[in-house]
């Protein structure tokens, strides 16, 4: 094992040094004067996602070597972990230096930079050959293969006794409460039911983050991780009710006034408060400095909102809105920008928004269903005084920024859950299925295909943790954060896809929970900031001088 | 022009001439004595698999060529035509030395044949430094967007009149019929309206490939490939419905005896006759030479049916069922089978199996709606005598092969209908929305996805043309279908996700018609024999010394 570790740090540094050689050349591209030349960046777009990319996956690789070291630690570095490191650097390194898909069809290759020489230097590598010929193999993946079937999973312990048993109580919470229901819940397109939420709300998962003098558990992202990864498996749904409180929790913690802070937090951690987040407008979705729903302070202080949103996930239900408003109508882009805490009735099915001033209107999806996504009118909405976000105008664009960065890694942290629920699934089915006189899992093509699942998803994993540990330390992680969920929303959505076909066509049968993974997991690449903003903000702030802990 | 037309011959060379540098790999892996090792083909299942795909990659490119050169004498070989040649060759050739995706997560790259060496070779050819560095430049990929954005379209003329006119018919009545209703026909997870159904057997939908002599057309498979693909770009149902009458048609045509023809073919050709393909059972799906279906003859010769089908498409609205059964239960394997022309009764929404002797369950599904599938049970079910197609015992399965060859070229060309459909919205999604002051078709990573999309679907119909052409040769084309339907699978999956992508969080409503196009296109990759199962019939193909044309 020491040995494969010590060939996989060398390939890690490796990929490291050829994902250097893409910066500098995109440097030499795109930067003058020490400032990104914005214009030929757009111009320039898929070259700079393209680095954005490798390096989300030289940064997986890297995550991916931390754990076998955790694991060896632990003294827990098996055969299986072995496996998992092998193939994950194998197929990983052969992306970096192959081509690395940014989507089915868009696959960015070294020559694009002019690097082809040294694409096949870093692939010449002795620890890439490795990886490459014997880490890869065939008999490697279906040992690995062969192992899944038997029960075995790859090490998933966090170092830290407390979260290990945070991830217990949610597993089990999940199998035993979501995953039996999660199915019939969404063919009926109907929400959560309330009593689980409460269940949910008393293992504090809507106060995970938020301090304990404010009735939160005090915990870190990484706890957040956990429970939302656990959660997203039985279901993408209960995963995500606590995304609103995260980030309705984070924007009010980090700068709410002392009276906010005290009004609003032990409610949202105990659940009797439950958020919704109202940014995106029916005209503006990635460009988020550009909403035009206004609020207007009255003479009593008090603020009316008017404007259309759309999109608002569990809107109806929630007692509070973090709201996106331009209260300065002069200044356009995100200077103008404020974050109003607006409170709501709760809504009921006869009457899902009895408040005067504001109405909505069902929008029908595909998947991650159970809260229900609406489009939101506002007409002279009144938001108590009080209600502006800090008390500061012109601050609701970089609030918001700040806790996207929390909101993106939780992001990450479902779309794993949701590669475990596809990988579940899948590899019951390849147990149980047979074809041609054997159980589909005797097929490589089916047994490679649920190997680089479990896989993918520990990298990702790993990705996401390290995202959020960073973000623990309180240091500007939107690379990091946006890496994970760039990452982790390809591997769920890969996998997905992957775990359906395996289901021939069962998979597309509604009677079949995959097909409501599919589904859900199409989610992950578009909220939260689609994947082309992710690769975006990786790519420019990789690129910013001075920017990164990468400089 | 016959610059980029004679250096992409040279491009296709060199990618055929690495092609068989893989199949020279294997064949000293897999094969002996002049016969493949089946289980060692199966242990090596992905290297197989990866010859299947890069091989399809290669015919690919040779039939874009084609296309170019057909263009070329037709004197419209113009801007976008070049546009698309050189990014096409570019990426695919690209694909073929750096990575060729079999799944989202099983990518096949050169080292796993021990053919780096060759690889890079391959790569450095001067042509291929051309369309990979020039060809598929940004520039011209923004190019190529902007025309097709003014409505320029890549060549598509057949090279003959009445096909061409053929084609604008069809794609006239699908924009004024089809397209308009197909979403609503979805949502509302309607049988497609018999009206339609009648207007469509007026034009001949039914009796394309059918023999004038029997009421039908006497077209090839071309034309079948044109109605197929403009009719599956209004729905996917609208380009399925003729499928089953095709696969009947086809059975009949060529294996049924004079009175068989005589009875069914004119019917089929009309539309009064409905067939549905009944072969899928419960416990057999890719493994079509186990089912298991008894059809027994009696004392009058007549046959009774017993035993359970599944996936039945249309079967309730079917006026006749081919229906695969085994009649000599004592020869396991195909031996054991023959085909049953089984006439029934056309249900209604009231009583949609109202024979005896056979029942019928709805199975609701992601996409593919308009005629629905059912699970069916056959106790007893009857079928007159003279209902043995061809009145041969144990011909069943090799009937049904054959004729899965024409199902497939149409399966493919149902494929490029659903991706031009996604295309079509994708664009005006993009033209239409905007984001960032511009519309999003300004920003690289979306036009990027619309190129690849016009590149891939020219290419894959191609393809698709070029596997018809040859069974209309009366040439055994199973290898050139299966490689037609794999491509154009990926090639609508791809154009489907990436479309829907395009609409971000718009793509997940299902009020817009991407979010059907998607769930349409995901069961390309399912039926018709998997994706997994036409690269084993590519693959052990081209390996079977003295099989294909290739050698
Ligand atoms: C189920 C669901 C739930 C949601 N819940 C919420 C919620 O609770 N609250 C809320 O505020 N919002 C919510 N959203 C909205 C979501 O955040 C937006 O859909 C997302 O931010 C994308 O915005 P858009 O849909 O307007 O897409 P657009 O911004 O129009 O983007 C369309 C496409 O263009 C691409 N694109 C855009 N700009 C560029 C560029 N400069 N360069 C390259 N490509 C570009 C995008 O990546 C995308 O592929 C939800 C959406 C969905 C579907
Ligand atoms: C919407 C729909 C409509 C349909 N319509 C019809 C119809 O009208 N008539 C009809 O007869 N059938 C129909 N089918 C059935 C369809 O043809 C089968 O689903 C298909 O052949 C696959 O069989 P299966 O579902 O049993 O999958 P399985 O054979 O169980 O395969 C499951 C998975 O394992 C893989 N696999 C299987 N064997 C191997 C192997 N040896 N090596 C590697 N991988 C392997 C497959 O590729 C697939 O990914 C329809 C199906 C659907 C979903
Ligand atoms: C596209 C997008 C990244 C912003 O791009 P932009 O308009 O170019 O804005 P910038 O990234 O330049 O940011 C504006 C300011 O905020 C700051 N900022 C941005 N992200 C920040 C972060 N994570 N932490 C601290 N500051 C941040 C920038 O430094 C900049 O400050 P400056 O002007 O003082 O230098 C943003 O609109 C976005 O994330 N869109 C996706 C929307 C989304 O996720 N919606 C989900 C709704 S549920
Ligand atoms: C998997 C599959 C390819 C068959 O594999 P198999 O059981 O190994 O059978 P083989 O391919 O060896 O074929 C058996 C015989 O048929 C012959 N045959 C197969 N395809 C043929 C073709 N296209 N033309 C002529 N003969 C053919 C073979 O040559 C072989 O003959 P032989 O024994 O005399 O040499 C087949 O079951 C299949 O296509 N499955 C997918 C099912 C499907 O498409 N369902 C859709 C329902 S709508």
């Amino acid at each position: 094992m020491t040995d494969t570790l010590a060939l996989a740090r060398e390939a890690v540094a490796a990929a490291q040094s050829y994902t250097s050689a893409i910066r500098t050349s995109l440097n030499a591209r795109l930067v003058s004067d020490g400032r990104i030349d914005m214009a030929e960046a757009e111009r320039q777009q898929r070259r700079l996602h393209g680095f954005a990319w490798t390096a989300t996956l030289a940064d997986a690789l890297a995550a991916l070597v931390d754990w076998a070291a955790r694991a060896e630690a632990a003294g827990q570095f098996g055969a299986i972990e072995t496996r998992v490191l092998e193939i994950g650097m194998g197929d990983y390194c052969a992306q970096i230096a192959g081509g690395v898909a940014m989507s089915q069809s868009e696959v960015v290759r070294p020559a694009e930079y002019g690097l082809l020489t040294e694409a096949r230097a870093f692939e010449d590598e002795p620890s890439l050959r490795h990886f490459l010929a014997e880490g890869n193999a065939p008999e490697a993946r279906a040992d690995l293969a062969q192992r899944l079937a038997a029960g075995e999973r790859p090490f998933e312990g966090t170092g830290d006794e407390t979260l290990d048993m945070i991830r217990d109580q949610f597993r089990a919470f999940a199998a035993d409460r979501i995953a039996p229901h999660a199915h019939e819940w969404h063919l009926a397109d109907a929400l959560i039911p309330l009593p689980v939420v409460e269940e949910m709300a008393e293992l504090g998962v809507f106060g995970v983050c938020i301090a304990e003098e404010y009735g939160g558990l005090g915990l870190g992202k990484q706890a957040m991780c956990l429970v939302s990864e656990e959660l997203s498996r039985g279901w993408i749904c209960a995963g995500s009710l606590g995304t609103r409180s995260e980030i309705a929790g984070e924007l009010i913690g980090e700068n709410g006034t002392e009276a906010q802070k005290a009004k609003f937090l032990p409610r949202i951690a105990d659940g009797s408060v439950l958020p919704t987040a109202v940014f995106t407008e029916p005209d503006t979705g990635s460009d988020l400095a550009s909403v035009r729903t206004r609020a207007t302070r009255q003479a009593d202080d008090s603020w009316r909102i008017d404007g259309a949103k759309t999109w608002i996930t569990h809107a109806a239900r929630a007692d509070l809105m973090t709201v996106l408003c331009r209260t300065n109508p002069t200044t356009p882009g995100y200077g103008g920008l404020s974050m109003m805490l607006a409170e709501k009735t709760r809504g009921t099915d006869k009457h899902p928004f009895p408040d005067g001033g504001i109405d909505g209107s069902e929008i029908e999806v595909l998947g991650y269903r159970g809260m229900k996504e609406y489009a939101l009118g506002f007409d002279g909405f009144r938001v108590a005084a009080g209600g502006l976000l800090g008390g500061a105008e012109g601050q609701g664009f970089k609030q918001l920024m700040r806790t996207f960065e929390g909101a993106r890694i939780q992001t990450a942290a479902r779309a794993v859950g949701v590669g475990w629920n596809a990988f579940d699934l899948g590899l019951k089915y390849a147990c149980e299925r047979k074809q041609f006189g054997k159980p589909l899992l005797a097929f490589p093509r089916v047994s490679d295909k649920l190997a680089m699942m479990a896989c993918e998803l520990v990298m990702a994993r790993e990705l996401t943790w390290s995202a959020a540990r960073q973000k623990d330390r309180g240091e500007r992680c939107d690379i990091e954060a946006g890496m994970a969920k760039l990452l982790a929303a390809r591997v769920a959505w890969a996998s997905a896809d992957n775990a359906l076909q395996i289901h021939g066509g069962n998979g597309y049968a509604l009677e079949y929970e995959i097909s409501r993974v599919l589904c859900d997991a199409r989610i992950l690449n578009i909220f939260e900031g689609a994947g082309e903003i992710q690769a975006h903000v990786i790519g420019r702030g990789l690129l910013s001088p001075g920017r990164a802990k990468r400089d």
